[in-house]
């Protein structure tokens, strides 16, 4: 597809009305605040192709699945964030004429995501089949400063002629996802009410009893007059108030509408209709522009902790700018029962469910940019599913250990296929790690004593019943797994899973020494708490001692996995192009025998434990695996922008840094219709930080190796490091650290240690 | 299950009515004549759970599937057979009474399958909730001298009163699938009528146009004296006549119902109303007791050719008749669009489809007991689906050959799990197998060049290009399969695999080889309708010289794959009890790594090429594999047991021969309610013809090595050998063959030549 967004450091833009990329816009100016999201809809009718989509952040419904033929420990649920109540609807017939930009003609249409400042704009004039023309301005936003509240200003106005409105603001609560396995509709009916120009519409989950309230309040006046509702009626899990207005050649007749979208996830169920008047009332009381104006502060604040600026390049500008604010507006972390699904708030994709992409991806984004509680919470939602993830491992034949699902959203697994599911364990591995990270970057070992220890014990005890021991090689084992590569499924012996194994045990075993070291009694109520036995520990070393790696010593190499070699060794670059991407034009089972790789395996390691590989291994991994992977998942091309950037492959890691920057906004893969790639995202962030920035923290120090793509006048980024605030800017001569805090620190630049006091600028060399 | 039916050589015997045991008795004691198949439903009303089945060979639906996440090379749809017009049902109401056994108190019930005579027999006494009390005796079959008729004959009986029956007769065609995906009706309205005591019900699939007409006409006398019919009604899909007649104390009311069941599959789809109510015509003129005569008659031809005779053993002697009947219910081989589901017409599961049970278990049974057309045309069935197994290998990826589907009703897969559909293609190997196995039985050598060589090299097409070739070895290996044992996926050189493919590709060659020799010209002309190139050929012979074959030198074993003895290796006898059947009580993830073994596989390799291994190296591996077998198919003990046979394990191969014998009658498996195991029962055959009897033909000589397990006086089994019928009775001193036919034969007896001239009987000491 062609780029149809306007270049813009601050905004997506999309000039003239294609209703051919519709879908597609609806998800990249989706709005969000990681209580709820909205897809860019049109508020008022709209026949032409659309996904309408509204969600609630951790409202979801165990959709039943079927699999080819049952087998034991399949789940039989899919969770799935749930399409709900549509909050934003206006229905507007203009002299007898519904308002449809599918019928009429469109022109000066203009979209504008202001990322600045968080909230949607629209402006076009349509003419009407009767050949009255109208402009309209709609300008929406999700609260951040209320988290419950989104706002709608709409603007019409006349231009050739005068005559009449009739305005039907409305809620509708009967709403079908679009990937119901069998079309089912999950909300049921509880209440809906209409008086004056206030309507209300409570549903419920069919199943779980999430309960929903939306409440709204309609304000309309038609050149500074107030306009009173005539009608309000109700149906079904729906409500509406009616205005008839007058309309004016050249006056404006404008419409604010107010919602309060309240769950009993945060209130009572029994009050959530009074939680959702309160709410309402207080956001009516502050008004559209100081709503505004307050969202527009919020925003400046996530920005001044995470923003990046590229100059010299307003295309990258853009792209990393979209990307860091859709990682703001999915995931604010300040309720650790939720997490960030790969789609976030713009698509029913993937069922907004949790990947491991939030360990493996987005954590570091977090870390960096945002309050440490933001990512503890990250780390405290694994640590609330940890007896579901017990469950798990016991309903696969374990007797112990805990077996993180690969999607879920409350804990239990809800993905259906056997490869995936039983098989690409290595999920477990990304849990340890994410403490591990977090500890290492924030310092706070006090985690794990607090709440940490229980997952790595219980993770351990599952990598020690899923290895197995061959007496005839004295060797640990694992077979039957999937590694990160979704493309070899069922191997035996994937390096980068038995690798993560063996190293979450020993950063189990290291962590119960550090616990008792440094708190004895801490660590003798968790040896109690868990029953932790000396021969498990022991077993443990024996593993890490005897695990089996499979390598090729003549290439240096580690293998993917065992009989990798057998296989047909080609390079992506010797495919004919009209192979890519495999997974549109090859079988199952061809891509399946394939050497190609789906996204990082033995590389995805080297980026995880990068301290323990010197940089030739590397090197000879990169060379070996990077020309067989074709990084059709987006979170592949991070890892190799960052792993590139460490070898000084300056063109590989530009080039891959490319590929996710603007995924959705150039829409690459051909499928932003369904939503955006949230926690891909958080890749190109890294590639940035990680990679041009070569942001790495070791023993406790922040250590920089920046190198500036050649197309760029300069780039910066902002971390947040213990307690410090630092502003890097990188030019073609310059290194520059700003210390925005009070907080005197250190960075290691190029391994020289460069001191940076309170709000002090410290500048050195780029090599 | 306890075991609920009496034993007794004939028949199979229900006394005493358990409603728990009814839907396995459905199964059991199903009616089939290889056109249609009707399980052992009650005709009158029944409110208890049953599953209502009434089956048309060949009439099929292409029911949508989902699976977790679609893959290219997936198929959409999954083919059924489907259920099809109730024809049987009458509801009969006495003195304003519904006759429900799920109501009434029962006694006295017998149900009885004579396969002997071919009827499904039942009686009973019922008393109603008034107190009046009724014996009923109901006899019917499904004709197979006319394939299209059924034919009931039902007897009501007053005890202790006097009163009215109301009879309603009826066909009902508004019949669901208990197996459909969605809950879809398959069925549309196309026509009913119900005129004086005839009624016909027409309806036609949703998709695919099959059209399938039920007519039926009904007699009722009371006492002998003929009662008219009051009223006759229809409604959608359903036609019914009603007849009013007195009960007199001790006096019969009898009711004849025949139904004409014609499907478009046999008749232009707009003349099937005048076929239906012609064959109605027939069926009446003859009358219900000469149909049954003439079954009985033809049931006796049926045994001729295919009894088996055991004695002292009644319960195996029933067993094996219960599975020959059942053989020959299922599939008679006149049409060969046909062929025979895992549940023949007894059940829905595995979708009525076919499998490479047929080659790989049912062909030997047909080759040895019918005519040689009967087996020709389960040849001609895949040779009229070799386009639609080239367009699945194109599907695949692949640039030529064929790959046959894995499930199929019309050609096309319908299965719709990769590592069955895309990997198990060893089924491929089965099918070229079976050409072999035919040729070699019959001496047909002819069909080489009618139609079998276009199979063989189409398959040896395939094969070609789905082997790879490793450079660093110079070897051959094929990954990415999954072998016979389904109890492990994916897996890089299944030894079997390996071996039947670069067997098929042996045995083109020498087709084409002998084909060139014997017809110069037809080899030339398919040489160029199948565009085959000297380069292929020369491929193939490359390929078959450079097979990889995983083995262990130091315990002489094939391994079953790649890194096999890298799993953790235990015997079945070392697993707690509580473990078994691993598929009901371990996740799939457990089997997967496990070394359990599902069904026969490398052994599979030594049963088909039996003749390329000797007794020490089948000794060796049987003897490593066999302990790590579950045979949780129902099609792996036959051939457990045929190797123990030669291998001279006594007890093992009686053993394994239980385990299949009586598997439904004793439901063993505990899954007999939704249909009899059909494929299986053939192993079952095998066990005893090719175990027991040692039967085997090499070189155009009939072998045999008989063994008599020690529990029976004698068995005895026919085979008809090249023209010429033999009857083969082993006592425990004797082998005696009998010559039914005037054709001279000779058999090697424990490779000794017998002569056995025309009608003659030759007797030999057992060894």
């Amino acid at each position: 597809m062609k780029p149809y967004l306007k270049e813009h450091p601050w905004s997506i833009i999309e000039e003239g009305f294609d209703q051919t990329k519709h879908e597609i816009s609806e998800s990249i100016f989706s709005i969000g605040n990681g209580h709820m999201g909205q897809r860019a809809n049109f508020e008022e009718t709209y026949t032409g192709a659309s996904l309408q989509g509204s969600y609630m952040a951790g409202v979801y419904y165990p959709d039943k699945t079927r699999v080819g033929w049952w087998k034991n420990g399949y789940p039989e649920y899919f969770a799935k964030v749930l399409n709900a109540t549509n909050w934003i609807g206006l229905k507007l017939v203009i002299n007898g004429i519904i308002l449809n930009l599918n019928t009429a003609k469109v022109s000066e249409f203009k979209r504008e995501l202001n990322m600045k400042e968080g909230f949607l704009y629209r402006a076009f004039t349509a003419t009407l089949e009767n050949g009255d023309i109208v402009t309209v301005e709609a300008t929406r936003f999700v609260s951040i400063t209320m988290k419950e509240i989104g706002a709608i200003e709409y603007k019409v106005t006349p231009v050739n002629f005068d005559g009449e409105i009739e305005i039907t603001s409305f809620l509708d609560g009967d709403i079908i996802n679009s990937d119901a396995n069998y079309d089912e509709k999950f909300w049921a009916e509880v209440n809906q009410t209409a008086t004056d120009n206030k309507a209300l519409v409570t549903v419920k989950t069919k199943k779980l009893d999430f309960y929903y309230t939306s409440k709204m309040q309609t304000f309309v006046d038609t050149d500074g007059v107030n306009i009173e509702p005539t009608t309000a009626s109700t149906r079904e899990k729906y409500a509406d108030v009616v205005f008839h207005a007058p309309l004016k050649q050249g006056k404006t007749t404008a419409i604010y509408k107010y919602a309060a979208n309240v769950t009993n996830r945060d209130h009572a169920h029994d009050v959530l209709e009074a939680v959702a008047t309160a709410k309402l009332t207080d956001a009516v009381s502050i008004g559209f522009g100081a709503l505004k104006s307050a969202q527009k502060d919020a925003w400046d604040k996530k920005w001044q902790d995470s923003d990046i600026v590229i100059e010299g390049d307003v295309s990258a500008q853009q792209g990393i700018r979209f990307n860091i604010f859709h990682m703001n507006q999915t995931y604010t972390g300040e309720d650790a029962r939720l997490n960030i699904g790969p789609k976030g708030f713009t698509g029913e994709k993937y069922g907004g469910s949790t990947y491991w992409d939030t360990e493996a991806y987005c954590l570091p984004f977090y870390l960096a940019t945002a309050d440490q509680n933001i990512s503890r919470n990250l780390l405290v939602y694994r640590h609330n599913h940890l007896e579901k993830a017990k469950e798990n491992a016991q309903k696969l034949g374990f007797t112990k250990g805990a077996l993180y699902p690969m999607v879920t959203m409350n804990g239990e697994e809800s993905h259906n296929e056997w490869e995936i599911t039983f098989e690409e364990i290595h999920r477990n591995g990304a849990i340890a790690y994410a403490i591990y990270d977090y500890v290492n970057y924030t310092g706070d070992k006090d985690y794990i004593g607090e709440l940490g220890i229980e997952v790595l014990v219980e993770i351990s005890r599952f990598w020690e019943e899923r290895v197995h021991y061959v007496p005839r090689k004295d060797v640990y084992m694992m077979h039957g797994v999937t590694g990160p590569n979704e493309y070899d499924n069922n191997v035996n012996n994937n390096w980068y899973t038995n690798r993560i194994a063996s190293w979450t045990l020993d950063y189990t075993l290291q962590s119960l020494r550090d616990l008792k070291e440094t708190d004895p009694s801490l660590y003798q109520q968790w040896v109690e708490k868990l029953h932790l036995q000396p021969e498990e520990t022991t077993k443990w070393e024996d593993i890490i001692d005897k695990m089996y790696y499979p390598v090729d010593e003549n290439l240096g190499v580690f293998l993917q996995a065992d009989n990798f070699l057998d296989k047909e060794i080609m390079k992506v670059e010797d495919l004919d192009s009209k192979h890519l991407p495999l997974n549109q034009n090859w079988s199952w089972d061809r891509i399946l025998r394939s050497c190609f790789i789906k996204q990082a395996d033995v590389l995805q390691g080297m980026h995880f434990l990068n301290h323990e590989y010197d940089l030739d291994t590397i090197k000879r991994n990169f060379d070996f695996y990077e020309p067989m992977t074709v990084h059709e998942s987006s979170l592949s091309p991070c890892v190799h922008s960052i792993l590139a950037c460490q070898l000084g492959y300056q063109d590989k890691a530009y080039d891959m840094y490319l590929r996710t920057a603007r995924l959705d906004l150039d829409n690459y893969n051909n499928d932003t219709e369904d939503g955006c790639h949230i926690t891909s995202m958080a890749g190109t962030w890294m590639s940035v930080v990680q990679g041009f920035g070569g942001m790495k923290v070791i023993d406790h120090d922040l250590h920089l190796r920046p190198f500036i793509p050649g197309k760029w006048d300069s780039f910066s980024f902002k971390i947040v490091f213990r307690g410090a605030r630092l502003n890097i800017h990188v030019t073609q001569q310059h290194i520059e650290v700003t210390n925005e805090t009070a907080v005197d620190t250190a960075v290691k630049i190029f391994d020289e240690t460069v001191h940076v006091g309170g709000n002090e600028t410290v500048s050195v060399k780029t090599k």
